[in-house]
């Protein structure tokens, strides 16, 4: 009896939103969709990139922004736009490096900045996996019409904005 | 010259959105600024479990998964709940256990599985923590208008919808 009424109301997966109650505010239920969201779309990209590419998630970031970059970056600008801390890349680097996917230098005018740049087999490699994530995420989203995804994108330009403003007002930004 | 210009272009601040080119696709577009604001309340969040409760954000997640069940959860359905898996919560249901927050237990039923529940004190402290936590992320979306909360939450809604659906079709989940 109590298995068959678990499984009438249960949603197709659990997920963060789980369990919310009718007391949770919106902000709340917004915060847990975003990351319930993300976490998909996330394991989809992971799955893809360990199945076509035997490689992980933070590897295939540092290749997207420095290629996004189309110039060395310091280690210090890579990490701001992979929104980690400094001590989290420094052993990724060091391992593309090994296999020849990038190369880290001292800055010619700055000797304590090290500077990362892709090398032509790391540019390679990365053009192979960009095409198949635009594909997979292209197919994540294939339920969406052109319009809905324009207004995410927007609303979503909006929150970003109200969030960074809000960090800026506690002094922890900006 | 360089430098100037380059201030002149910056954004406020550097994301997985930075370098994205013209031939960027809107489903990619949408995915990495989903990822930064995801990223940016998580940081967030974190930054307050660590500065009020000197605590991560793992740790809260599993608390508030068991308050909100209001009943004993296996491993397996807590995991899923946090879209984890398995492997990762061991450890830390174990070291929630020794602080006496948690309860870890052979279900009676199977004796196979472990049952987790909250005890009195853990209840105690996540009904502090999700106080706090509630009004971190109001106050990180104070700049957006009920309409605009609304509207997000439902296009959300549509793309976890989306990409549940794009798994389905590949045999991945369901």
């Amino acid at each position: 009896m109590e298995d068959a009424s678990r499984r009438a109301d249960t949603p197709r997966t659990d997920d963060f939103e789980t369990g919310l109650g009718a007391g949770d505010g919106l902000e709340l239920r917004v915060w847990l969709r975003l990351l319930t969201c993300s976490t998909l779309i996330e394991h989809g990209v992971r799955h893809g990139l360990h199945r076509s590419f035997e490689t992980t998630l933070p590897r295939f970031d540092v290749l997207a922004q420095l290629q996004r970059a189309g110039k060395p970056l310091s280690m210090g600008e890579l990490s701001r736009r992979l929104m980690v801390t400094n001590g989290n890349i420094t052993g990724l680097v060091d391992r593309l490096k090994n296999e020849g996917l990038v190369d880290r230098r001292r800055s010619d005018g700055d000797r304590r900045v090290q500077m990362v740049s892709l090398e032509p087999a790391g540019a390679e490699l990365f053009e192979r996996m960009a095409a198949d994530n635009r594909r997979w995420v292209t197919e994540m989203m294939a339920g969406l019409s052109r319009e809905e995804k324009e207004s995410l994108f927007a609303l979503l330009g909006r929150l970003k904005s109200a969030v960074l403003d809000a960090g800026a007002d506690d002094g922890e930004t900006g």
